[in-house]
């Protein structure tokens, strides 16, 4: 179901600082930072060989990112992105093993235009997956 | 520095409920469970693509996984492992940039033979990194 890990994602409290963190200690390539308003958060993109690491700053009180980060003030590891090349294959299959997704169970369309889901962290490990659909 | 992901490693409460959940809901392949005692843990591999997901169950109560679980009992993603080609470099450029490693700065072997070291996650947003020498 699983072809690949394109993404991780990091919560962090000031995304600036974090983009020069990871530019000038680590010597990582990253992106300017986007704002996306439908999905609450400020992003940029640290590409690490063919996976990217997303890091993620609230852009409204409502984001998720702000509910992460009144636990872990500091941040921390969000989520891992996976792809799938068919989500409502992979949805229903999910769903009939037990699992839950978060929301209504339609995938809606994510940051890079592609239809994502959510799966519920109880039921794996308190991990946060996202699945994409990538062709 | 930074040439691609290794792997992402979680910590899950109990590896083998966790191997069968990545197995038989999400069709991932996954490894047998390894008992590393030098590390403290037990871990199986899940293969994502040509990314790892190390599946970490605390083996001693000295583990470092075993704290990270009394805090967080469900489990949670624990680290990322990035490689580098030269990782006395990386050391020197990383702690030059104010960086802290975690331990006493010589890198140790790590779980697949590789020098390994890890950063202190307060420099990396509440992330905890680590770095693999791989050539």
């Amino acid at each position: 179901m699983l072809t690949r890990v394109n993404h991780i994602a990091l919560a962090v409290p000031h995304l600036a600082t974090a983009i020069a963190r990871y530019r000038d200690s680590l010597g990582a390539k990253v992106s300017a930072a986007q704002p996306l308003p439908e999905h609450g958060v400020t992003v940029a993109f640290v590409t690490v060989g063919d996976t990217k690491i997303e890091l993620l700053e609230p852009l409204l009180e409502a984001s998720p990112i702000a509910s992460f980060l009144a636990r872990s003030p500091d941040g921390g590891m969000h989520h891992i992105c996976y792809e799938v090349t068919d989500i409502i294959a992979a949805r229903d299959q999910l769903t009939a093993a037990g699992a839950r997704v978060i929301g209504n169970g339609t995938p809606r369309i994510g940051a890079h235009g592609n239809s994502v889901m959510f799966l519920h962290p109880k039921d794996f490990f308190g991990t946060l997956i996202e699945l994409e659909e990538v062709n």
